[in-house]
């Protein structure tokens, strides 16, 4: 099973490090297209990665990947060969560096730009305890336009340590990169004539501290190990840039000629009806051409949000300002003030970078950006740093935004569609894949709920969101084999509630169901609206307080407890109560 | 009354403008020594203001100033002189520029770095919608440490459109700026010689595609008007950045001689104890002195946040990272990844930025980084956009945070002495002054609540914080008068609950209170608590869902019916249900 951790790296001929990087490439593409995960960003690295484990000595050294994607040979070198096949599955190693996994892993990372903050926090604890090791992040391009990575490099200088900073440059983050940064790299990168133009400007990175070392071929595998070892020495006494291009998907022509379609790739095919990005995209793209004040906002991630038709067909009304969430949305917030209609759209996870610029920036000011939240919810094979499952937390305690959460994707549709004219902060939450489609109970209206199921009965479920009517949904339905018959609402505004629906419910136990945290998600809003009323009992099945690991959606919300049985269970054995 | 507002800026002579200069600096002086606020930093702006009000037409130009408590000025001028008195005071004008207020108040500003993304918007929505006005953001050096600067000058070329960034360089945030950017400007600022050896290079700013102009004497009128008028007309082709070197507290030696003492200043006197930043910093210099792993990490305010001594006793252990709060975080995580104990101090407002960074790097890694959240709760006079009361919110929701809120500065030095031995992520959170000194319930325990008055009643109030406790105890007291004998305790824990203290509880009656938003805050725990138990009825006493302007805190908290009456009504009215 350990075809690779039991090689003794720092032995092997040049020819036997070749052939491994071989072995390496051929089992992550195998792997990859079983289980799903990144497939060319971690074909790029392999050489780069090998050359590390050849010249440092880890664990001793750390070694720190910004986002973390790309760990995967690192992984197969390090011990979880075996465990390889199990990658991003329940109970099996996990797509990014994870500490509890292995002592090789010395930092967990999953969003970008912050390595190079973290790779200072090592130096200079190793400093202040007077270790020796070496300290190295690996940072893309993509990544190389947030802020952060400013603020570190930024802080070098006062923090008077040593670290060697790789600069993976393939030109891509999930899409091409952008910004004037990658202009530059670009400039270094390009024919010895250019360069030479550029070089003899002083170098912004040594402005910040940095010997720099660039540009070198990141899938050559003797240049690396040769540049490797000569740096190795230098950081004893300074910090390091060393700058290098690789080859996103190197190896495998379908890769190399489709980065993008294949940085990440889904594993074995579900039962998908429809995609929540595609339809919000289409819709949005309709939308806009009578409104001719809307705008499309993405941090890096375009296609993945569906807006690829909307960033074609209006050029002049799209921005794609790199992985800068937070700058995206201060923009949105002066588009709005200036009385354009902006829809910054980014995934869950993401938009947590974002949460002090939606309070002061958005609601605070009370202007109309739509955000437009994607894989929101347990959004799955990722894992902690990935899930969806803060968001309705940290958007309900913000005063005056209006949140919404469709049942299906032809709700989607319609709320984008009422958005277009709605004065005011709004959020929108969607999940990845369309599994189910309801029957709507009328027309739908912007701030009111929609019965799906009514009952003259004192249990009502409250869900918001596809997965959770679908429990809600099939709740109802095994009940009636107990004789029980429960109201059913979809609850597709979190925030405000619709108090006059509330106040029509005669449940005497009202169950909340969401894709959510449990601590200031919408049970928590129901929990306080009955809090004082002694005549509702309220419970409320969502996500308890914990992190959530890699796994499949639907078998993660049945092991969490946010599931039929539990929730049947609970109605039957309180129901009289 | 409109002694500045009813001038004509445009047909003033230069000396007519050197006098308007000098009245504003008197007046400016003269109210903030009555009214509190942002001193040194407002006298050292005026004339760069007086000549952006004579070379460009605002409202129809827009003006945004970055955090926004330079403003005064610009107040003055914009027809705000004749209310100028009531400065941060409830119902008179924001010490922030405020769109509610004025339209020469184009976007509310409060927090570091957001100028010139907003800019960027504004000058975007200008293109897209075919007007011809021009875009100005002014920032101080401080500010341009923070990553959000990096993000908007990167996406500048994309965005093809045109700005002016007055970078107002004075060296100066609240505390002295910090990194290697502030070196290059100050390199840029030095003898031509220096300066000549510089711009030899390229400069940094024409990399993201500026016209760099510098660096001048940001207090010379003549200067800044000549300058300005110059390059108006290079705004209609490109974008600009114009470099100008201005001294804070300008014009009173005192505050020139002093400008990190004057930057804010308090008005009147306040029946103040003690300040918790210095018992934090005190308590924080005594344990470190023998727990060697103890780091202290601020962004750029250490003296008030009470850690100046901290900094001179232990320079080594000491991190100033500039205006930078997500790279602090993860600076943190890292120092504690590495096996040390990291303090990173910070308002409560500004630790939003962080938000992210405090799941991903310190919770989701469950690493012992001990967050010192200062200013926690309503904060005052600097209004929406500096209120500390969404932290309990925004981290009652992540796994793995203890949060721990002292009833006074005692409870605050006992919690940072037994943090030093806890192995967890942990938040404390605390408002500026100490009012009030209660009386302990026998020795602290970290976890365990405590009675502060017990009963056999079946009313129990549970508060957290000083100012909550305060009320809680008010009540008690003001309740005897009625026969009514309540319990109360002192949450000094919201997360996790003391369930033991909970379980043993016999109230039928739980009233909350707490200095934090009602959503997602302390009580929304209470509530969901209870929510499945109809035999015990909660009421949560929290600010409800909006924005807090400006004001003072006590007056605040009564306006927005956090105060002793209500709760003693409510109590009144219900006890019997």
């Amino acid at each position: 099973m350990s075809e690779f951790s039991n090689i003794d790296i720092k032995s092997l001929t040049i020819d036997g490090l070749q052939s491994l990087c071989d072995s390496l490439r051929e089992k992550i593409r195998s792997t990859v297209i079983q289980t799903g995960g990144h497939l060319s960003s971690n074909l790029g690295i392999i050489e780069l990665t090998v050359a590390l484990h050849r010249v440092f000595d880890f664990p001793y050294d750390k070694l720190i990947f910004d986002v973390g994607h790309q760990c995967y040979a690192h992984k197969l070198l390090s011990g979880r060969d075996g465990a390889f096949d199990t990658l991003r599955q329940r109970g099996g190693i996990s797509g990014f560096p994870k500490r509890e996994e292995s002592e090789y892993d010395c930092y967990n990372t999953g969003h970008a730009g912050t390595s190079v903050s973290a790779a200072l926090g090592f130096a200079k604890a190793r400093d202040i305890r007077g270790e020796n090791f070496n300290v190295i992040a690996i940072i893309g391009d993509g990544s190389f336009n947030n802020g952060l990575v400013y603020e570190a490099f930024n802080s070098l200088r006062p923090l008077n340590t040593n670290i060697l900073v790789i600069l993976n440059d393939n030109g891509m983050s999930i899409s091409p990169t952008v910004g004037s940064m990658h202009e530059y790299l670009e400039q270094l990168s390009r024919d010895d004539e250019h360069r030479a133009k550029v070089e003899k400007h002083s170098n912004i990175f040594e402005r910040f501290g940095f010997s720099y070392d660039g540009v070198f071929d990141g899938n050559d595998l003797i240049c690396m190990i040769d540049k490797l070892t000569e740096i190795k020495k230098k950081l004893q006494t300074q910090s390091v840039i060393l700058h290098v291009l690789t080859k996103k998907g190197k190896g495998y022509s379908f890769c190399e000629e489709n980065p993008q379609q294949t940085h990440g790739i889904s594993g074995e095919g579900n039962s998908v009806i429809a995609s929540y990005s595609e339809v919000f995209g289409r819709t949005l793209c309709s939308v806009a051409e009578k409104n001719k004040s809307i705008v499309a906002v993405t941090a890096a991630m375009t296609p993945s949000l569906g807006l690829s038709d909307f960033f074609s067909k209006y050029p002049e009304r799209s921005i794609d300002v790199g992985i800068c969430e937070e700058h995206a949305t201060i923009l949105c917030a002066a588009l709005a003030a200036q009385g354009l209609k902006p829809y910054y759209a980014v995934y869950s996870t993401f938009l947590q970078r974002s949460f002090d610029e939606i309070i002061i920036d958005i609601c605070s000011q009370n202007l109309p950006v739509t955000l437009c939240i994607d894989r929101a919810g347990i959004s799955g094979e990722d894992g902690e740093t990935h899930q969806g499952v803060f968001d309705l937390s940290f958007l309900n305690m913000i005063p005056n935004l209006t949140i919404a959460v469709p049942k299906d994707v032809n709700e989607l549709e319609a709320m984008v569609r009422a958005s277009s004219t709605f004065n005011a902060p709004l959020a929108i939450r969607y999940p990845k894949d369309c599994k189910i489609i309801f029957k709507n109970d009328g027309e739908f209206k912007f701030g009111e709920w929609e019965y799906l199921k009514r009952s003259d009965g004192n249990v009502a479920v409250l869900a918001c969101g596809e997965r959770a009517i679908g429990l809600a949904m099939a709740v109802g339905k095994e009940l009636t084999a107990y004789g029980i018959d429960i109201t059913v609402v979809n609850a597709r505004f979190v925030k405000p509630l619709d108090e006059k629906l509330l106040n029509g419910l005669n449940a005497h136990m009202v169950i909340t169901v969401e894709d959510n945290q449990l601590i200031g998600g919408f049970g928590s809003l129901i929990s306080q609206f009955y809090s004082d009323n002694t005549a509702v009992l309220v419970k409320s099945f969502a996500y308890a307080d914990s992190f959530i690991p890699h796994g499949k959606a639907e078998a993660l919300m049945e092991e969490l407890g946010v599931n039929k049985k539990n929730i049947v269970d609970y109605i039957l054995k309180n129901a009289d109560r």
